[in-house]
């Protein structure tokens, strides 16, 4: 698939089939992600595969969970995470859903040591868009999870994933075979994004 | 060319010839940025495009004047900014070059306006992977800026770029017709990276 064509295709897909996604293909995404660039070449990026179904359901609930409980406390925990603040907060946590995988058979969580490199959040961001890409052109639909941060602070997915202290959760996608592929949104245009020197 | 072919063969390039680049092609990359998924749809991205030769050599210079003080300062910004804290602040910071945009003739900011999205960092970033991608399908190199944001507390460079308040920079990319494409480091393999459940 051609890669302009590809970034244009892609959709967040939001409905899947149960049919599970074959460990080839899964491991092709996570390579596609592996040849992110990364400061200074750190290669900061850990994946945390997930097919085991009882997992992914106890995961998306204790995700639910911490969820709905930084919306009660949104107010509070806002003093310290500048992104819940104001309308762009209650907007983003208006988007919390119960069933947030979307049916799908796998999650694959990114994330990396706090220690290992100062720009980890952007370097895990465009391994994520990778994997979507690449997701996308294997015949796959991916959506990517926004809230799966809230894990960090839940001990009980820390435990459930094993995952070391100073761990940190960046980004997650699910994966599958869509069931339905949405539209498009329209885009902003060039004219109204882009200024010129 | 093949999306998964574009994502290994992308290479950050550090060494450009001084030929422009044509303004669509600068378009296409932009308009890449603008296919990539966000929070909530919000589409935060912005861009701020840059080849006149000579404010590109006054932010390259602003540039190196605030990462300078930002080393001169690391231990008391450390304070407030976790990412230049220990090893990786140290690291990070010795990668600062006079020359950081390579001689490349067009550097393309991406950044939001805060209050848009709780979710614009990742957004900008994934933007910024599909438009590294899209430049490598055009026959283009590309290099990210790693330290590109030390420009939102200059006075100087919002100036001169005509930033808006609460616009921050999140991100940045050179771009140009390659002179020499480094070989790719050796990339971590999916056995040290990643877990299965």
């Amino acid at each position: 698939m051609e890669i302009l064509e590809a970034i244009k295709n892609r959709r967040s897909v939001k409905s899947y089939q149960s049919r599970p996604v074959e460990r080839e293909k899964i491991e092709q995404v996570i390579e596609a992600g592996l040849w992110a660039p990364s400061g200074q070449n750190q290669q900061p990026c850990r994946f945390v595969v997930i097919t085991d179904s009882s997992l992914l359901g106890e995961i998306e609930r204790e995700l639910y969970r911490v969820c709905s409980m930084v919306k009660k406390l949104r107010p509070l925990i806002a003093l310290f995470r500048p992104e819940l603040r104001g309308e762009k907060g209650k907007r983003a946590l208006r988007s919390i859903r119960e069933r947030a995988f979307h049916g799908a058979p796998v999650l694959i969580i990114v994330g990396a040591m706090r220690d290992s490199s100062s720009t980890y959040h952007k370097d895990t961001a465009m391994a994520t868009q990778n994997m979507m890409l690449a997701a996308h052109a294997l015949g796959l639909g991916s959506c990517c999870m926004g809230w799966i941060g809230a894990l960090n602070s839940s001990r009980r997915a820390r435990k459930l994933l094993n995952l070391p202290k100073g761990f940190e959760i960046t980004n997650a996608i699910v994966l599958g075979y869509p069931e339905r592929v949405p539209k498009a949104p329209p885009r902003k245009t060039l004219d109204e994004t882009t200024t010129w020197f």
